[in-house]
């Protein structure tokens, strides 16, 4: 049945992917959300293609997606950001992905993330180990310190975290950057590439996250939320720390100092 | 002349264009600068082609590049950054440029950036506008503050600007990234989508920001170091402020305040 909720994901996300390409390089019009982050007609055309679907094959399923959600009565809750990475997207820079977990009692049991850019296909299923196009994939084993140990930061107005200032302690030992995607990030960290991501949290912070909690985890990361704890992905996951596992706990030694209350 | 020149740059970065794509998928070895900053056999493939092909075409001019030079007592510099970008580049995120401009007595006259991931080719000649695959570019017209205003830093030990606290200043004014590339970041600007980059400097800094200069100057925006002076591209050039022109004069006010001598 796993197997099976993962076929669906998948075709999912080659959909998402061809509307991404379709309008990548329009000039599209943007909105503008309370956070002031921008959303798309094509968040949203996803986003709505996935509820139809969803209603179509799993009807007792609820979808929760960042910018439409269809809530039914289940144990089970399709958990998507239809356009990771909307602020890259209309700035032309190719660092957006499309994200679906399915979320079974507020545990990822399925993950996709799809880069249609690239055409890689990030996949994993609980237990199973994580994947890109089908080729299994782990963390790097890098420690804090070590050269080549990037940490991606997502910058924003938050009142959970002092990021700024943590990043300036954190760039004697660490590469810096933010490059828009917390699931693009997770997904070069699921492939030993980065090896942190420190994401403060939104409101839709678990539809960011859910898909590429999987992957992380299944790759032979860590991933908890910035006071270290597990994380539900059916309500608030109080941002988030991912790391290759190694040095997680060093991490969050140092996103303490900075955590606002 | 100068038309000549412009050719005989593009054909070199599409030369470069190739070998990055050619060694893109693949892990290669990395070496690490001093500065902390990574190096591969990309960066010096590309660096040594442009050398051989200036030897063989503009033997009385010099060649700067980020990885190696070739010094004649000449008044036109080939000054280049094989590979802007190189720690994206070896994560596997395409964020990556080439960049080569032609410095006339201090003065970036040609200029190419060329980003072969999407087969992009930025080019300027001084005084002829700005181009993206022969079609005119310009910067946008927004202010700081403006939704949509973005800005990109590069974030990294340097001993010139606090540019974390200037962030943290910033990012209630203006989204905040760093992509990585502060050349693709420059063409951003250029074609009229980001608004802002700030640059603390390198000791190669010329090398990464030459061509950009005249490409985001040509384009309608205005770049200077970061004191607000006019800089010189054949020495080093005190870190940039790279704007849409409009937002300059209150981008340097706050960046005064974080400069650290």
């Amino acid at each position: 049945m796993l197997n099976e909720y993962l076929e669906f994901a998948k075709e999912i996300a080659l959909c998402a992917g061809k509307i991404m390409l379709e309008y990548y390089n329009d000039s599209i019009d943007l909105n503008y959300k309370d956070d002031k982050s921008v959303v798309t007609l094509v968040d949203k055309k996803i986003n709505s293609y996935l509820i139809e679907k969803v209603k179509e094959k799993y009807k007792d399923h609820s979808v929760n997606g960042e910018e439409e959600s269809y809530k039914k009565d289940s144990e089970y809750v399709w958990v998507c950001d239809p356009l990771d990475g909307t602020g890259m997207y209309v700035n032309h820079i190719p660092v957006f992905v499309f994200s679906l977990a399915l979320v079974h009692n507020g545990e990822p049991i399925v993950g996709v993330v799809y880069n249609a850019n690239e055409d890689k296909m990030y996949s994993a299923i609980k237990g199973e180990g994580a994947y890109c196009n089908n080729v299994r994939i782990h963390v790097n084993d890098k420690s804090l310190g070590d050269l080549g140990y990037r940490t991606n930061i997502e910058i924003f107005n938050n009142d959970i975290i002092d990021e700024v200032s943590l990043l300036k302690e954190l760039k004697s030992s660490s590469t810096i950057s933010s490059i828009g995607s917390v699931a693009r990030s997770c997904m070069a960290i699921a492939t030993g590439n980065f090896s942190c991501d420190i994401f403060p949290g939104t409101s839709h912070g678990n539809c960011d996250l859910a898909a590429s909690y999987l992957i992380v985890t299944e790759a032979g990361g860590k991933v908890t939320n910035i006071y270290g704890e597990q994380q539900r992905y059916d309500s608030d996951i109080k941002g988030a720390i991912i790391t290759n596992g190694i040095s997680h706990s060093k991490i969050l030694q140092k996103v303490k100092k900075y955590i606002k209350h």
